[in-house]
Parts: structure tokens; C-alpha cells; sequence
């Protein structure tokens, strides 16, 4: 493995070079667009030019580097991931899936694999979205799915995502241009450290993603009375706040039992006009619900509905539920997965299965292409965070899966489409 | 009864005079001190004189009138409440003790009832406490326990008290001349509405008041970990907003179980960075308890906190309790009591008694002389607020009760203290 050891030191050389390129010293934030952000991307094409591939900034701003396949006419396969960041994110989201990538295609030039089909690499230029509240800019231009009015959105400082792009050189009228057409995608592909602590517990150095997580967003407003803390004997009170910690708790207890197909998460709750001696009138909560399946995401919001309903019901309180948000689930496909598995197996490590309950830049690219992903443990779990570490040698890991993955591509026939 | 009921509607016409008096206008506000508040004084204070009591404003700013016993080294009993509000106020709290107090001397004069004790009816400055923060600064002057030092407290507009003092001709170095001795206080009693549902729920217009509560006021900080919504499973989780709602929930019951000996609220809850898709890794929480019983209150606190740090430790979560605030109750006396509900009784009434779990000018003069309260029902409970409001035939029950009372105590000989 020392080998692999070695590339993923160079790896993590580039990793640690990109996250110096901050717009804030003393922490890494390259928020879409931004001068530091340009700079990371330049030195990202740097390196890609440097690998011999044929480089192009799309007009979204995406950098995209090229290897050809003989054949001219071949289906093209994505390696990619994002160079944007968080507000004071940590180095490896993002960056490490781009900079691994260029190692596995380094790596199959240096091997002088012959492959059947084109290779793209790309650094996607906003996966976050912390600029302008909306994710997936750069994969949604590659799959094709950019909603031009969202160029019309503004940053916190007023200047207009079309602006952005104008003044980066793009032109938001040729967007569509720089999309990979349905037909020619062969399958997308992206490591990408995982973000949640399962490896990190289960002392494992990569995942396969089946899917990343359908998603429900509600707001729910429980509307009491308010009533000094001192007077209102406890047996004439409406408390939203009381009302709305028992919802916690059996929406908590719904999902434990729920067995791992679920994750659900009261992640604000602010109570109106509150005082240390006035029982809360009124609390307004959050409730994020995810699951890989579908089906059992939906049943789940009706029963958790149903649940606060009763609860309200019992306490003389009033209920207003509503979906702010829902998203499918993207299932990453099953016949790369296997190669994955396979690959996996060979590098001498447990296949492990994991469902993403993150976002990821294959959920847009899943519409159009089959799309796989390859978790990479990290420290506790924690990202969106400096403190976000990825050993070594799971780097290497990592690049050792990889590297058999595309031995196995090379040689896979995917079932028509 | 009609007698009654006309002197409620001559009391009701001058708490809806004294409610016109505002700093804003559409809405009741008098904090102490302001010129809304002077205004509102020299409205009482013309009432007074014309009710032919010698009146005089001491240095707080209390506005006090005497009617003189035949026996010139009678002691003294005080009728008193507030004019002071809070902030969009009802009209009825504070200024129903005053106004109907003020009856109730006008009645003595009326029917030449020879007393043998001074009456001192007081409409006291600052009972809210809304313009500096600290409640009962117009009843502690008379009571003896103003401490100078609260002089340096300043309001919004960085005013200090002492110059408040100033401003409306009082002297700070004065203060202490304006207590009455403690060997000079016959008692005190004070109509106030009950700010609670009780008397509502029960409807019952009166009650009599054993005790105003003990009060412990504490903060409670929970640290968990903060974690991604998707990515971190229900069993490996440290969420300290789930902590606390099962903290809230155990809390709320301990108190139901305490059988109207206690009520416990979290009035307050606030989680550090609040994201709908971030588990709260840190949530802090005010706890406020009250009882009548200081041993209840003290053994409450220690079985609530134990109870915190068993779920706490369950969860792996880390608990700060801080205690903020600890007063004594506040017992009402006795023999005094004894004639209320001998009043009541008298007047036709169901004789209730009460605990006030909010705090009365009466808390401060407890430490000094007996006091006696009487609580009027209000419109379900509602206080504070402009939706306050006091039946007129509940006016006139609390005028007939304290008829009865004042007959009683001219006969009453209190026991050597």
C-alpha cells in the first residue's frame, strides 16, 4: 500500500494548498464566485492541465478537465466533486473528491489504461450554496437542470448571481450549452468524505452510498396561552413549550424505533415574546425528516403528523403544520455499486452500505446519469467544521477502492438504458 | 347590594380616569416616575384631599393620605396598592386596590365609624419595577428596607434613579424618614385582582389570600454535540434540545404530581446557532418554581435538579444549573384573615383561600407588619394586558367584603407581637 500511501500524501498536499486560499484569514471560506474562490480554481486547473487534461471554465463557473477515449464517439464518465465551502468550513468537503479524482485519472495515464470512454473531471463551483441560498448551481448546469431565474437571486451584499457569472467571464445565456446531454453520460462518480460518524464508530475507512435521503422540511407553530408562571396552576395551562417538548420527544422515540430508516430533527425552536415568569403562548418549531426510502418518509410525516395532532389535542393546544419542503431520493445505481462492492473487497476492506443523509452534487446529476459514490470516514463525523480530519490512510484507502473501480469500469458493459 | 354597586361604578369611573393617564397614547402605560405617572399621582392625590384625608407625596413618590384616629398614639393601618403599570397594561391592576381603598375610608368618614387606629391609604410608586428593573421601590421606602444603593440604577435612557428622585422634588437622603416604624404598624391589607383563573374557574368573585409564593429562579445550560440532521443516526445522537424537552415534560409532571403545592415553568429557551438541519448541540433554559411552602420550594429544586442530571447523564449530555434568584414566601397574618373570611362569609360569599403566585407590594411590608390581602376574580386571569377586566357586581362584592372587614377590625384586638 506504500504506493498508495505516497499518492494520497500528494493528495492531501493539494488539499492543504487549496485550503489556503481562504477569503478570511485564519479559517477556510471560498464561497461561490469570490475572489479566493477563483484563485482555488485556477490552481485546481493548474493541476489538472498539469495531468495532461484538456481544461475549460464553463459559464457557471465550473473548472472541467478532459481524457479522451480512442474512441471518439464513446459516452463520457464524470469524476467530480466541489471546491466551494462553507463559512469556515474544514478542508476535505468537496476538495477531497476533486483532488482524489485527478490522482485516479493521473493514475490511469501514468498505467496507460486504455479506456473505453471519455473521462471528465470536474470541480463543481457551488455545492453549498451559502452564497446565495441555493445548492447545486455548477452539477445542475451539467445535468441541465439550471433554472435560469435563479440567476436573478442576490447575495447578501445585493449583487445578482448573473452578475456573478458576468463578471467571471460565464454568460448566463449559454448555460445550457456547457450541460452533458442525457445520452452521453456513461455514470457519474464521487468520493466524498461522509460526514456523519458510521465509519469513524464502525472503524472503517470507506462506504458505498445506495442512496442519498428524501427529505421533508415542516414548520410547526403550537399556539397556547401565555399566563404569568406564578398564578395559572398547573392544571389550567396551555403551555406551547410543554406541548411541543413532548412532541420532541415521541417524534425523537418515533424515529429510533423506526430502526435506522429514519432521521428526524427539531433543529430550531423559538418561543414568541418569551419571559423567565410567562408560561410560552406560543412556540414556533422545525422538524427535518429524511429516509433512503420514499415511501416510508412520506408514511412517516403522516404518523408524526398525526402524533402532534393528538398530543395538541390532549393539551388544548392549536396546531399549524406546514411543508416548507420535499425532495426525492437519489438511488445511486446498483450495477456500479456491485463494481464498488467488488472493489472494495479486493482492497482487502468490509463492503459497508450507507444511505447519505446529506446532500450531495449527485442528486441533480441523478436524474440524467447513473451515479455512485464512495464514503470516506472522518474524524467523529464532523464537518462543516475545522476541525473536519481525514487520515492518511484512509486517503489511501480511498485511491486503492478507486483505482480498482476503474479497472473494473473499464471492463463493465452497463445494462441498456 | 345596590348601595354597592354604585359606589363600584363611582371606583370604576376613576380606574377608567386613572387609565386615560398615559405615556402613549391608545394604550395604559405609567412607569414610575415618568410624567404620565405624576400626572395619574395628582389625579389620586386630588381624590384624596376631597375625600378630606391629609395627603402627601414622600420622597419615592408614593402619594399618601391619612385619616386621623380620635386616640393620637393609635398605630397605624395601611390600605394601600399601586398606580404604577407595565407596559400596555390592563387598568384594573394596581389602581382596583387604591381606588376601592379609597372607598372604603370614604365609607368610614361616611358613616362616622370611630376608629381606633390611624388609616393611611398609599398609592405606591413602583410596584412592576418596569423603568429600572426592581420591583417594590415605592413599598420598601415605607417599609424601611430601601437600600440607597438601587439609586444608581439607570433606565433605558441611562437616567439614574436618584435623579428621578430629584427631578420630581424628593431627596434620596430622605428616603428613610419616609418608613413607618415598625412598632407603628397596626396592619396592612390590599385589594388586588387575582391575576390567576382561580376565582374565575370557580366563580367565586373574592378569596383571601394565605400566603404570596417563595420563588426560585434558575438557568439551566445542556450541552450535547451539534451534528448534521442527515448524516448522524438517532442512537449515536447528543441532542440537548431533545434533552431538554424531556427535562420540560418530567418537570411539568413532578409539578402536577406536587398536588397545587408548586408550579415550575420554563418560560425561556434558547438554542446556541439554531439551524433547521443542525441536531442543537447546546440549549439553554430558565426554570422558575414557586411555592407557598419555602420547605416544599427548597426540596422541589433539589429533586427537580437530580432529576435534570439523571437525564442528562442518560443522554450523555452535559448540565449546568445555575441558581439565578431565591425569596422567601410571604405569609399573610392570620388573625387578619380570620376577619376576611368572616367578611366574606358575612357578605354571602364562599370563603376561599388562595396562595398568590405572582408578588405584591404586601411581600416587602410582611417583614414589618401583618398584611392581609384580598383577590377580586378577573376575566380569566388575564393580566397584564389590555384584556383585563373586572366585572362591575365583582367590584361591589369586594367593597361589601371589606366593609365587613374594616367593622371587624375596629372591634379587633391583634395579638401581642
Amino acid at each position: 500500500m506504500s504506493d498508495h500511501l505516497t499518492r494520497a500524501e500528494k493528495v492531501l498536499q493539494r488539499i492543504n494548498e487549496l485550503a489556503s486560499v481562504s477569503e478570511d484569514d485564519g479559517c477556510i471560506t471560498r464561497t461561490y464566485g469570490t475572489r479566493a474562490f477563483i484563485e482555488g480554481r485556477n490552481k485546481v486547473e493548474q493541476w489538472m492541465k498539469q495531468a495532461g487534461l484538456q481544461t475549460r471554465t464553463d459559464n457557471i463557473g465550473n473548472i472541467r478537465g478532459r481524457l479522451l477515449s480512442g474512441n471518439a464517439d464513446a459516452k463520457t464518465f464524470v469524476i467530480a466533486s466541489h471546491i466551494d465551502t462553507v463559512i469556515n468550513a474544514g478542508k476535505f468537503d468537496g476538495p477531497l473528491g476533486v483532488l482524489a479524482g485527478l490522482d485516479l485519472i493521473e493514475q490511469i495515464i501514468r498505467s496507460k489504461t486504455e479506456i473505453p470512454f471519455h473521462v471528465e473531471l470536474i470541480a463543481f463551483c457551488d455545492e453549498e450554496g451559502c452564497r446565495f441560498h441555493t445548492t447545486y448551481l455548477g452539477s445542475k448546469a451539467v445535468a441541465g437542470s439550471f433554472d435560469k431565474q435563479l440567476s436573478d437571486k442576490r447575495d447578501a451584499a445585493g449583487i445578482s448571481l448573473g452578475e456573478v457569472i458576468k463578471q467571471n467571464g460565464g454568460d448566463v445565456n449559454n448555460l445550457s450549452k456547457d450541460a452533458i446531454a442525457k445520452e452521453d453520460w456513461l455514470g457519474y462518480f464521487e468520493i466524498h468524505i461522509e460526514q456523519g460518524p458510521v465509519l469513524y464508530e464502525r472503524n472503517i475507512p470507506v462506504g458505498v452510498v445506495t442512496a442519498i435521503a428524501a427529505q421533508c422540511r415542516i414548520e410547526l407553530i403550537f399556539t397556547g396561552e401565555a399566563g404569568h408562571a406564578g398564578t395559572v396552576p398547573m392544571d389550567m395551562r396551555k403551555d406551547a413549550l410543554a406541548c411541543a417538548a413532548e412532541f420532541i420527544l415521541e417524534t425523537e422515540k418515533f424515529a429510533i424505533t423506526g430502526k435506522k430508516k429514519l432521521v428526524a430533527t427539531i433543529g430550531k425552536l423559538h418561543i414568541i415574546n418569551p419571559a423567565s415568569n410567562v408560561i410560552p403562548g406560543q412556540v414556533i418549531c422545525s422538524l427535518d425528516i429524511r429516509s433512503e426510502d420514499e415511501n416510508i418518509l412520506s408514511s412517516s410525516c403522516l404518523a408524526i403528523k398525526e402524533m402532534a395532532e393528538n398530543i395538541c389535542k390532549k393539551r388544548g393546544i392549536n396546531l399549524k403544520w406546514g411543508l416548507i419542503q420535499q425532495t426525492k431520493p437519489a438511488i445511486c445505481d446498483k450495477g456500479m455499486n456491485k463494481l464498488l462492492v467488488q472493489s472494495i473487497k479486493e482492497a482487502g476492506f468490509d463492503p459497508v452500505e450507507l444511505v447519505s443523509g446529506a446532500g450531495h452534487d449527485a442528486v441533480p446529476v441523478s436524474e440524467v446519469s447513473p451515479v455512485a459514490m464512495l464514503f470516506v470516514r472522518c474524524f467523529k463525523g464532523i464537518s462543516h467544521n475545522p476541525l473536519e480530519e481525514v487520515e492518511l490512510k484512509d486517503i489511501a484507502a480511498a485511491i486503492k477502492v478507486s483505482d480498482n473501480f476503474i479497472q473494473q469500469l473499464v471492463k463493465y458493459k452497463p445494462p441498456v438504458r
